[in-house]
């Protein structure tokens, strides 16, 4: 089935669990007219159980499931069908997060079934080397975050995140990279994009900040400006 | 939070992953008119990512989740979130499946979450034994099906299905008894009311009928004809 | 098989992962010594590797493994055979630690298996209601320590203790009842035997102790001394 | 830690958990005298509690646990400590086998943490893209069997073999290969390592066979024929 086509630079509000109902909703909007406004590609990830809302509320993003189970239509009870996330309009999934590891056997085959319903995929790693094991598993985006820095105030350094780059292009250049990791303002997303990383994830960032709306607005735009100068 | 208050005799509607979007949906709604028609409490399970709209327009339904994982608000990826179950508008959540089995010790834990959020649980439990401690752990429905019998057609002999509800009702004579596992017919439902089923449960019996629909009629029909007997 | 016959008090020394090589056979021969010198039952517990020597060189210990996995012979590869750990020597086995959660769905039928295969099982749960739960599936002993307890310095309280005892003898009056956390002198295991437990079990209260051999002697004494003045 | 040398040609016993007790020694000892007799390195997995004792009396072999997790001495319950494995006298360790998977966020962890403590690796992969993946985490052998042919008759296709060898030395020439899968008599054996196979694996060929010993012996000799005519 048609995916569809991403293109660097691209932003991802990653809200984990942090939110749902009203205050989710209300974020997923207010992401979707940044998207519209700025023509630009912005992943929004949910729970599980509010995609389908967020898919017909919100045209303008690429609405993201944070798993994916490797099922087909039949017995299972309470996992995630690719089939029933492409058809609530999801786009892309995240596959192997640090909190819903993947088992390596059926990593390959997970992504590539992402492929055949017609899913985006970004594979999580938390290595360099890990990063290029995965590359070769054939995933859209590839994020590359050490674990250690989840969640944290510290940003992955610069050495890391351009050889992060490097090295998982080498193994594939049509792979995007995504950093991301203690990222928390409009000031670290530029650096990202500059050094050269195809989109900026963010969580912590947004829902910890004291606007997380603002925060989120003033990060998007620096993905604006990223793109406007790079033509 | 307030908790739908379940009443025997009941119907559970469990597709599990056989269906998605639109016959799952055209499933749901004629349940959901079955269900204000014969004034009788029918839980409606779906894949996670279906939830939210089905308890969007199916008002008549116990909206039932066929898993919840035992997090909080936070930085969980791609779990399955309490609060959100109950914010998009589900009423239950079936715990251990054996298709989604969760470890003992998180169990009780997962039974007493379930209340504070206002969710009922359907606990599922494989032997007799078992059925008794699943009782313990204080849910509001106990389905104690033998698993090798699951998608069989063969039903659970009437031995099994009556010593199961009075050994469970032994412990705890507040816990409804569903029974399932080889129903195929209203006839199955109805013998297995008249054994002392409280609730019974359907999967291959509807969605592998020749016409779903009308099979999961005549079993509801069934479960309203004991009902009205009974009074 | 024939299965070792338990009886009250007894004492179990559980080094979990902190000891292994010589540290270990050196606390395992004391404890070899001390069993046959007081005539008392102590399960010894080691990691997976270790069970054959200490089984081959302590006679006089309840050689105990850390977790059971519900296999049979065949191809599964890295997992706990049954009859492999009775074949070595291995006479009880723990089942469903905190830290090796099992399925409900496969408790019943691990215990089940053990016994067939003439093992013992101690099986682990972390509150009153689960501990009865426990008792229903049929173990030889049930070991409930509330698990915010383990490895802390801080004792079940008294009622805790009591309520345990008397409410899984109330399930299975031939179950034995074990009780750990916190345990830190002798003075704490005749305290807990008091109260009425069938046996102690102490990890952290002899592998962190000063003198690891001094303090499992001054326990096991004091389980002797309670024998004694039992008779 | 030293950690043993490999070297091509390789052959790998790997009994599963088919043998326990006196079936498992018996052809354990064997397999002893036929790697001091042919001078060949002989890879023999057991149950994990059978490892000490096949150690202790089979010199000869390297002794190879079917499994090993990422932790430290300290309060893990049944797992299987690296340091433990060392001490007991094993030398190499199988990680991802199909029936034991490690997610991928802790393999390349699993493998660096097995060299410092002085274990070789068998990583396990089961498509030439995995083979791949799994060679960039540095392992000292990659096992690349398809999945769905293992226990079967059918061996992998010289294609499949030829390249799987290709690809993966292509991102390390150092990484040795394994084939497995389907092997049923010495003339596979042979042909496997005449396509380009460092080591060869076998399960079912030997455990299976009318009499396993004197298959093993077969196959042995053929990898020793091997070795003689590449000098």
């Amino acid at each position: 089935m048609s995916r569809k086509k991403m293109k660097a630079p691209f932003f991802v509000v990653n809200p984990k669990s942090f939110l749902f109902g009203k205050p989710l909703m209300d974020l997923a909007h207010y992401a979707d007219q940044l998207a519209k406004e700025h023509r630009i590609d912005i992943l929004f990830t949910a729970p599980l159980t509010e995609l389908a809302i967020i898919a017909q509320e919100c045209p303008n993003l690429i609405v993201t499931s944070q798993h994916m189970d490797n099922i087909v239509p039949g017995d299972s009870m309470g996992r995630v069908l690719p089939e029933s996330l492409k058809q609530i309009g999801v786009q892309a999934v995240v596959v192997n997060h640090a909190d819903k590891p993947i088992p390596f056997s059926i990593l390959a085959s997970t992504i590539q079934r992402a492929k055949e319903v017609g899913l985006l995929t970004i594979a999580c790693a938390d290595s360099i080397s890990e990063g290029q094991a995965m590359a070769l598993l054939g995933p859209d985006i590839v994020l590359a975050e050490p674990t250690e820095l989840i969640g944290r105030d510290q940003m992955s350094d610069r050495a890391y995140v351009t050889s992060t780059i490097e090295k998982i292009k080498e193994i594939n250049p049509a792979i995007l990279v995504e950093q991301g990791a203690g990222i928390r303002s409009e000031k670290d997303v530029a650096e990202l994009l500059q050094l050269g990383a195809d989109g900026v994830g963010v969580t912590s960032g947004i829902v910890k900040a004291e606007n997380p709306k603002e925060m989120m607005k003033r990060m998007i735009q620096a993905v604006a400006l990223h793109q406007k100068e790079r033509k």
